[in-house]
């Protein structure tokens, strides 16, 4: 089976197209990694790049990228509305097939290690590379952003797991490490009142006694003036799609409410939809060597 | 994107492994042709190959299959389960991507040409490459199997497509077509009454005012003792999988009758569970592009 690492790095960069591009065109020069999307935000002022490769070749290409953006990017004259301590943000390395998180863990290890003696870049690990508990969480780690790092280094709790101990003049610090595919997932709501968005959100994620692999918050779409729960699937094969929406949807029954759609945001893996149709369809023994397509590739290989 | 079309041909041979054996290894000589699976059924005395292919490699592959077929089978001698009327039976052509069912219908047409010229074989075309309403219907053909063929073919109405007026003294006749995937489909209910299954599918099958695109029969599954509603899905994407379940679970629910289960026989392609997915959690604007392996697939082809 061919082994396929998906590998998500977020960049602080997001109103200048040009230099977006050249990052991306030095990861295309790497042979046998591929550029499946690249996004682009300019409130945020950051980018999220989605590239698939595998434990051979995705170092080359997240070191050309490193190359590029340090080159590129300031800090310094940088301002956005999403948090940010590295030019480099994050960089998480994701199994989709043939390979384990054990093995992205491994490979995350190798590269911040390489990052940090190339660039002379601090690298934090998180998720589950994290070295430590308090670690795991990106959001713990970027509290205080570029602007508080230097002060935040001083405390022995969170000095870097690799490279210097003081912050990158203009390139700050960045986060490296490993997890399960993440999905993005809204579930719209037959409501404008986005207090009962809120209390669905608290209700199933973990931080509030809900699903281990949840985090969701209640937001109102403007325009639509529609309730939205805003959910990340953190590990969808241990706390699944299916669920979610039943469980969501039982909450808002609750106040009258129904569900009135839901919106997958950018990508996600196939099985996540297709444990879905097994979950609603009731089905016994069903394989994925079933999928016309999964044979297709499957015989490809042999 | 790479043109994907499935054959599905069934040959009269379950019984001398040998047999099937040098079929399939005569197709596996045909570059770009693959084997996806091959089912034998000692009592039907029938085998099912599955294979995938394009336009310009499926021709060979169903030729050399025809030459070994016609050699080693000998329908004087056959017997078994399953009605029949060729050592070759039936060559169904299938769009599975980049293709379209015109295009099938056309290949259809020059392989079903080429045949009756190459092995002296009179050839029907059915499904959607038949030359009449009359002839659409595998089972129609059919009808009279091998040992009826010389008197049916004497009707004007029964006059092959393509090849001799009377039938191959050894390899009886074949039917040559192209139609959409077909789901082998049942839906398990908690209830040992036959009648009702058979009820139901009454109500789900075209023949009796159901769903266009549904073949359907009750059965009884013995060591269960579980009935069971069997299905033959023949268009998914207009007579889709989780339409007929929620048709059947609300039938069965009028008895006080729970589904407790079903199952796929055999292969089914992503999208007919996808649309399962998109339909139950109510996706919006959700396109197949966002599907993960798809994406990687997309832009392995640019």
């Amino acid at each position: 089976m061919a082994q396929i690492i998906e590998c998500v790095p977020n960049i602080s960069e997001g109103r200048r197209p040009d230099v977006v591009e050249a990052v991306v065109a030095s990861i295309k020069t790497v042979e046998g990694v591929r550029v499946l999307d690249a996004q682009s935000d300019r409130d945020h002022n950051r980018s999220v790049l989605t590239l698939v490769g595998d434990l051979e070749t995705l170092p080359a290409a997240v070191l050309r990228l490193f190359e590029m953006a340090v080159a590129r990017i300031d800090l310094r004259l940088h301002e956005g509305e999403h948090p940010r301590l590295g030019a480099v943000d994050v960089v998480p390395f994701i199994p989709i097939e043939g390979a384990t998180i054990a093995q992205c863990v491994a490979l995350a290890r190798r590269v911040a290690e390489e990052v940090a003696q190339r660039f002379a870049l601090p690298v934090y690990l998180y998720e589950e590379a994290a070295s430590a508990p308090h670690r795991r969480n990106l959001e713990d780690i970027r509290r205080g952003q570029f602007e508080g790092l230097a002060d935040k280094m001083k405390d022995a709790q969170w000095a870097p797991d690799f490279g210097p101990s003081a912050p990158h003049l203009s390139a700050g610090a960045v986060v490296i490490g490993a997890r399960m595919p993440l999905i993005a997932y809204n579930i719209n709501l037959g409501t404008p009142d986005v207090e009962i968005a809120k209390k669905i959100a608290k209700a199933i994620r973990h931080s509030n006694g809900g699903y281990r692999f949840v985090k969701a918050m209640g937001v109102l779409l403007e325009e639509r003036q529609v309730a939205q729960v805003s959910i990340n699937m953190t590990d969808f094969k241990r706390t699944p799609l299916f669920r979610v929406f039943e469980t969501v949807a039982a909450e808002a029954a609750r106040y009258g409410v129904p569900v009135i759609g839901s919106e997958i945001i950018g990508l996600v893996p196939a099985d996540a939809l297709l444990d879905c149709a097994d979950h609603w369809l009731r089905l016994e023994g069903f394989t994925r060597s079933q999928v016309l397509e999964n044979r297709i590739r499957e015989t490809e290989t042999e």
